[in-house]
């Protein structure tokens, strides 16, 4: 099975397609970055009209078990996450509300200061907050998987320690592959990995060893090299895949709604590397694992069956939670 | 001109009546604490209906000119501020449509992390946040205030060094007149003052050197003791009062919506000082700083005069803003 453990497409008709065609079984995909809850539950109404209108591509997953049923029903499943708590607007009761709509992962921040934690922007790294250890506890009896990405060293290291539950940090590559604070650093990805949580390898150029130019045996050998240190079975893929998005979009991202500044002019969409340009090209990285000498319950494990495992594990709800 | 710069109290015929007794010229009403920016509305609107139900006692005012204008007319001049940025929900557009609403002042944080700074009781002081910066120039341009109470001590001083205006401490004492987090330390106070800002002495018994024991000569010696250290012209009043509250509203303040742990047996109203219970108390205290020994024109000063020197400052606008 294929899991990408972070998408933010121009979804469509053509882009669900492609996710059959690479045989991706399950997809995360962002419902928000800077969005206030009603904007977020106005994404989930363009996500309810996306299942109806291709229903035989595509269907919501909660759970690996409707992960599967989903795939047996040759769909692909969609998994819903945020990249920031502004959809729960300080209200913890709003976490419970998201869950029951559907959202399996929150980013305790998303480069700037959060009410839970700081990004990796951010000028100072106060680690997790009171509210976001609150948040955390909470995520933790519900089964909402925290993110790390995007998160500042210290409070990604926080959140990880006061976590009950396995972490993920769904799209990012070791800080050794390139040097940049949205990357962690490895005693970050050891604690992840030791309290069972998993990381999946980004393909967006600036989190690239070589950026656009990465090859696909560069992608490879930093997989390889990831494994080494930490072991196959704390990684998987994260695409961070924004296929056919417009460059508004990125500006969106960088400034949202709290700088009245502009975006700058290199607020665009960098060049996907040529052998990972959409969800059809999944394939061709299990191939470039196998070559490169993953075994084939290597290439299995981080092509998807590590996440599933981790779903198993961080989306089952602790006790009568919902 | 008497001026209060910080109440909460349970609005009221009974409570305007009492301000008319007590000659005050102007009371800065939080219009919030934990909301969002639709509930914040929701609490301008119940405002409007209490203008119109007294006219004859009350009115708003955003500027001198109108608190002036107001006590020509024989009534108090309400003027909005925010304890918590919670109403601009992340978006620094939403600054200038509260200005244009009536907000005068905003907190940076109200006890715990905000997106613009830490409050007092926060785990880690990072200081004032990246939006925290945009937001003190929007503000800077809006002629909105911004109120240092509730703030961590770093956070207190970036906002005092970011601003290139006088900056407010609506409702606080001096640390060494009680020890708090919550009362800002001496070169907290010597950095608003030399910026010109003010400080409002709170009669919160929390704040108070003797809590609710604290004696009128007591409170004016504080008074005098603060005069000594950093002029005449850096004080007013901030009572902090909340006439008339039920204890719930302090759960609300204490926990929001960040927390489900109940507020505790300590989240009660403490008893005021017997000397000031209430808006009719006013005159009482400017006695009090006389039998100290302050002439009347530094009684003038602290009673109200200092406030409207800061307000000329700190409400007009720059350039073209509204």
């Amino acid at each position: 099975m294929i899991v990408d453990a972070l998408q933010y497409a121009e979804w469509s008709e053509r882009v669900f397609r492609q996710m059959r065609e690479g045989d991706v079984s399950a997809v995360h995909a962002t419902i928000a970055y800077h969005e206030t809850f009603r904007e977020t539950v106005d994404e989930l109404i363009a996500w309810n009209r996306r299942f109806e209108a291709h229903a035989e591509l595509i269907t919501w997953a909660g759970d690996v078990a409707a992960i599967r049923q989903a795939n047996d029903n040759g769909r692909t499943a969609i998994l819903f996450g945020l990249q920031n708590p502004s959809p729960i607007e300080g209200d913890i009761g709003l976490l419970e509300i998201l869950h029951r709509l559907g959202v399996r992962f929150m980013q305790i921040a998303y480069n700037t200061q959060s009410l839970l934690a700081a990004g990796w922007t951010e000028l100072e790294d106060g680690g997790v907050t009171r509210f976001g250890r609150e948040a955390i506890a909470e995520m933790n009896r519900l089964g909402m998987a925290i993110d790390l990405s995007h998160a500042a060293d210290r409070s990604a290291r926080d959140a990880i320690a006061f976590s009950s539950r396995p972490v993920a940090l769904t799209h990012a590559n070791p800080r050794w592959a390139r040097e940049t604070g949205r990357n962690p650093p490895d005693e970050v990805i050891a604690a992840l990995v030791e309290r069972g949580g998993v990381m999946g390898f980004s393909l967006y150029p600036h989190h690239l060893p070589d950026g656009s130019e990465t090859t696909l045996e560069g992608f490879c050998t930093m997989v390889a090299r990831a494994v080494e240190q930490h072991g196959v079975g704390a990684f998987g893929l994260g695409s961070d895949l924004c296929q056919d998005r417009s460059d508004e979009t990125v500006a969106w991202m960088r400034t949202g709604r709290w700088t009245k500044a502009p975006a700058g002019p290199d607020a665009v969409f960098p060049k996907q590397p040529d052998w990972f340009r959409g969800n059809g090209d999944f394939p061709g990285i299990a191939d470039g694992l196998a070559r490169i000498g993953f075994a084939n319950n290597e290439v299995s494990a981080l092509m998807g069956g590590n996440w599933m495992r981790f779903f198993e594990e961080a989306f089952q709800p602790v006790g009568d939670a919902p």
